[in-house]
């Protein structure tokens, strides 16, 4: 005999368990449903890219983490890290087919070989959603009510997104002279919630080498107590008025459509050294912040410039969806299930195997989840399956049952039996209690 | 400016586009709704995992086709180039948490270095469920049953599913002495449809040399015109009396559930070389046999025997997605959809784009997927994007109308206009349609 291999999987990589999978799959579809409302449209692109492709806009970091190898063509090939870079590559090849404005969601695994930790693997999950090809006020809010609406179906409704116009910083710091340094000063206002106001500023003069200018980008940064007070505040230290103007008009549309209270302006997001031209976004839980942002994006210029001569701008966000399952899972706010059963057609006797199969065909003829317990194994240990599975119902037919075409059927939850019934009346039970 | 990188995937490999992957989902979808309506759970697994435990069993064959590399940690890594090696991983590393029998189904990519031709491909997917755990006709029969409900579920119902019994083969083979040349024979048998019976004869005669055994082969082989017949055949022949026993329960329960028609005996099928011991399958499209089996599989003895030391039975069956996909195209059953939208509120003037969305956020809040055309461009542009996402309706809102709340509603299939209605009355019009 060979030596057994002991059975293991690689380091941050998960297996998903049947409730673990369940629950994923539960959250995609509401999802999908989500975007399938607002006309967003699934794509699939390949796992792997050529290196080339994937790599040539990114950072050493990214680079280190990629898992990137030759394949047995002797092709530089790599697996991808994230959706956006597949969906820039997407748009410039198949432009000619597409109609723009062109909306898309893509629900899949990314790689990336980081230092597992708490929370974090080397394969997950990413839920990204764009709208490329119209750069108006419109998309803009399409994306963020999107945003509301995708949280809300799962039940996600105490948050706050907030949000502000990278584009209107960038024109800020153009007028006090200190574009040249906006890299550091991003870095730095990025760490406001962290490290606090004062040391903020302290790092701000530093880098502005300059009192005034660091106090005025503390202002600009620490906005007001309204939306419209804030953005007053932007306006006025930016004169960036098309901007300003844009995030009016998203406004008027969050209250004409009642999902303002959900939004907040606050200019001291701006999405760090991403390549965001436009209004940018992270969303928090009210009850949970400190897990961080579990949906962010913004507007970008020019999505898939590395690939082709023409311009197309696009917003677009993306869901964390292990983080999000993490702050759920601390909300106690994930519903899972061991199975997609209704009824457990336990066996009592294998020599009604016949009658039991038939019984199941015609439950799930009628809409009912049906499974029979394939061997008369003690009924102590098929009871314990069928309530590992989350089974509501458990059927009980004997021969001379079976002979009369009728059975017990037992709630297994209230333990309430109904006996001597036909298959009709125990389908118009179990949909009864379905719909309760 | 950087060159641009012209914009291109790997050979073998496939962008899906919205049709084509609103397509695949919805075939997706359907699938998953039988799966769980038999008590099937989802698992998943990595991607990546370790070499040693992918490639252990594996012919030099796969050894060759397999993505396999050394990650940034020097492990020996590849790709998973089927579902049931990891599942036999899955199960043998997480025996204590799972629950016998285990019914699961796995739809996911797998990745192999083929050389692409017509209809293959380097990444796929593939659509496997079992039930590991119980080794009784119970648990043959539900693969059968649920193999036939699958693609019930899709709109195919003309097939023929032909089945055999590798392991009554087996005992064949051992009672005429043959045991030793069963891999030869194996090849042998598995061309009797391709060159047909004169030369299997000859073939079997070459590696039997004997002429009656070889006849003794092709009889058991050929059967008759019924499964009783057949399997009456098959017994004589075999003497595998426990064999015969279980493939007439699984009849009895075929004809119980009124599904029997749709299931040949056919000695021929055996799977080839593969690992099966038990009930055996292919399944055809009546309109379509050249393109091959769409479903197959069968009962296989010790499925994770690499890795752990109980033994555990399972039977189970794989759908070819990407064949099928191609054959449902050839038959012209392939249902897709350019989105899942109701109604587009087209763009008439920019300034009532708050109004647009406020609608859209009311429609869609009763059910109504819609979405707003972001820029007034050109009516007809609109009207183009709105035919090729499939959209019935559209809403033609002016500034005089949203003054009073109404707006025009076109169906946009019919041009039967609405005009000055309210959005209750647009949302019952939509509603009355939907149900057509």
């Amino acid at each position: 005999m060979d030596t057994l291999i002991q059975p293991r999987i690689l380091k941050g990589f998960r297996d998903y368990l049947p409730d673990a999978e369940i629950q994923r799959a539960l959250l995609v579809e509401k999802l999908t449903q989500v975007f399938r409302s607002y006309g967003f449209v699934p794509i699939d692109t390949p796992v792997l890219e050529y290196s080339e492709i994937l790599l040539r806009k990114s950072d050493g970091e990214t680079e280190k983490q990629v898992f990137r190898f030759e394949d047995n063509g002797r092709r530089d090939v790599a697996m991808r890290f994230d959706l956006t870079v597949p969906f820039a590559r997407f748009v410039a090849e198949h432009k000619d087919e597409l109609y723009l404005p062109f909306k898309r969601y893509h629900i899949a695994k990314v790689w990336r070989g980081e230092k597992p930790q708490a929370g974090r693997y080397r394969e997950f999950m990413q839920c990204d959603f764009d709208m490329v090809g119209s750069d108006s006020a419109s998309a803009d809010f399409e994306i963020l009510s999107l945003m509301k609406s995708a949280l809300a179906s799962l039940d996600v409704t105490d948050i706050t997104i907030r949000m502000s116009h990278r584009g209107m910083f960038n024109v800020f710091l153009e007028k006090i002279g200190l574009k040249n340094k906006s890299e550091d000063i991003l870095r730095t206002v990025d760490k406001l919630a962290k490290i606090g106001k004062e040391e903020v500023s302290a790092l701000l003069t530093d880098i502005a080498s300059d009192q005034a200018k660091a106090s005025s980008i503390l202002r600009f940064i620490e906005g007001a107590s309204t939306f419209e007070e804030t953005l007053t505040i932007m306006e006025e230290l930016s004169s960036a008025h098309e901007e300003a103007k844009r995030l009016r008009t998203i406004r008027s549309m969050m209250c004409a459509s009642g999902i303002d209270k959900t939004f907040v302006l606050d200019p001291s997001i701006t999405r760090g050294l991403d390549y965001y031209t436009g209004i940018v976004y992270e969303t928090f839980l009210n009850e949970l912040p400190s897990i961080g942002s579990v949906c962010s994006g913004g507007r970008y210029d020019n999505l898939a410039g590395l690939y082709m001569k023409e311009t197309i701008s696009g917003v677009g966000s993306s869901i964390g969806l292990d983080r999000l399952i993490a702050g759920l899972e601390q909300l106690g706010k994930i519903k899972t299930r061991g199975s997609f059963l209704d009824v457990e057609i336990f066996c009592l006797d294998e020599e009604l195997s016949v009658e039991y199969q038939a019984l199941a065909e015609t439950l799930r003829s009628s809409g009912i989840a049906a499974e029979v317990f394939p061997e008369a194994k003690k009924m102590n240990q098929q009871y314990v399956v069928a309530e590992k599975k989350g089974i509501s119902f458990g059927i009980l037919m004997k021969k001379e049952d079976a002979e009369k075409k009728v059975f017990t059927l037992k709630n297994l939850a209230t333990r309430e039996v109904f006996e001597g019934i036909t298959v009709e009346k125990a389908a118009s039970i179990i949909f009864a209690s379905k719909k309760e």
